[in-house]
């Protein structure tokens, strides 16, 4: 990103400063009130959902990019991305949404606008601690939000069929390369943690058997006991350990 | 592809009929005599050798661009291939070698020439029946040939990288997508699938577990002992069920 000068803005007619044809879309898990949840975009007038998503700067690496995407709508740095798909069906490029979303905007274009053409997109998917992100709107969308992934409206063009194959992605990444702890705060329970992966997989794990595997992969460290008032039924408090 | 109108040569000075900025290069795993070979192009004038590659027509969908420029290149059809990554930092774009290339074909370019400007490119490997392929070069490239992956050359930008994350990925995929066989001829022994997963994974196998493991998958099909004139010792051939 050239931070002399800022990107010229994404609704402009040509996108000069954009790779055109291609696009990033992000599915941002969060966990919280054991529910996994999505960030989504939401443009009230016309009520279009949508996943959060951007362009690549001419200049810039494509993973930069989608870290500044995921960082522009959470307000977070250093977050955990990872790609998982190419959407490139030709039948995925349907302008008409753009095209009200435009016009209820007031912004001029014709057939030709950059943002009208096809786009093959490239889906990321973010794990982040839920109660530090603070949502944010960009320039096309008034509204960004977290939906329970169980009660996601119809979105715009194909992104319902993005947030399924992210969470499957999601699903067989999770013990190769022990992710889910990005979806945590900073310290939890064996329980909670139990509680996350339940979530996720969507079906219940044995206590003893998952306790004992989280332990053996020698990556918690334990910090304290819980402070519950019930001195001897508090449950150790755990941390990811930054050691390995 | 349009059917009725054949594609714009790919040397064409604007790329008229394809996506700009966006390339699929493809890592064409085979198998043969205890290697796994990788296919690759090589431009005998420069010396310069690639990956086999190419770009997405229009209207066409991504992952039939890769079928396409596979199928090209190996004279198959119904081609086992696998998205993994997508390879978009700015400085891997380097005009240089395509320039060298489109010199030494009389291919009349100025810097504007769409096969000069920054690719991103979307990796996908394939896993091929090595005695079923015919390698054919393409319009840049002069001659396409098998390389053991042990001894592949200094490749053209990033090209070296992008086979090793193919590597990677496929390790990763063996055991979750049962996808080795589309490495073997029809019908095969127990034993020449061992080498197969020994030769990916680079490193030896117990016999009994490997032949445990693979049997009890539900996935291979018997199909008649393997005439090696000393029948009472003849291993039994398996294929892969296509009932499953």
């Amino acid at each position: 990103m050239n931070k002399d000068r800022p990107a010229e803005n994404e609704t402009g007619a040509t996108g000069t400063d954009f790779m055109h044809g291609l696009a990033i879309d992000a599915v941002i898990f969060g966990f919280h009130d054991h529910q996994l949840k999505v960030l989504l975009m939401r443009y009230n007038k016309t009520g279009v959902v949508a996943l959060p998503g951007g362009f690549i700067q001419k200049k810039e690496n494509l993973n930069e990019a989608a870290n500044r995407i995921v960082s522009e709508r959470t307000g977070l740095e250093d977050i955990y991305l990872e790609q998982f798909y190419v959407f490139g069906d030709h039948a995925r490029s349907d302008p008409e949404p753009m095209k009200d979303i435009l016009t209820a905007n007031n912004i001029k274009h014709d057939e030709n606008h950059w943002l009208l053409q096809r786009f093959i997109s490239i889906g990321y998917y973010a794990l982040v601690d839920f109660t530090k992100v603070v949502p944010k709107p960009d320039t096309i969308f008034d509204n960004c939000a977290w939906y329970d992934l169980t009660s996601v409206p119809q979105l715009m063009q194909d992104h319902n069929v993005i947030i399924q194959k992210a969470l499957i992605s999601l699903r067989n990444d999770l013990d190769s390369k022990l992710i889910a702890f990005n979806l945590m705060q900073e310290e939890f329970t064996l329980g909670d943690l139990q509680i996350l992966y339940e979530t996720i997989l969507d079906k219940k794990l044995l206590r003893p058997a998952f306790q004992r595997k989280m332990l053996s992969l020698g990556i918690l460290e334990r910090v304290a006991k819980k402070w519950t008032g019930a001195a001897h039924k508090a449950p150790y408090l755990y941390r990811f350990s930054k050691n390995i």
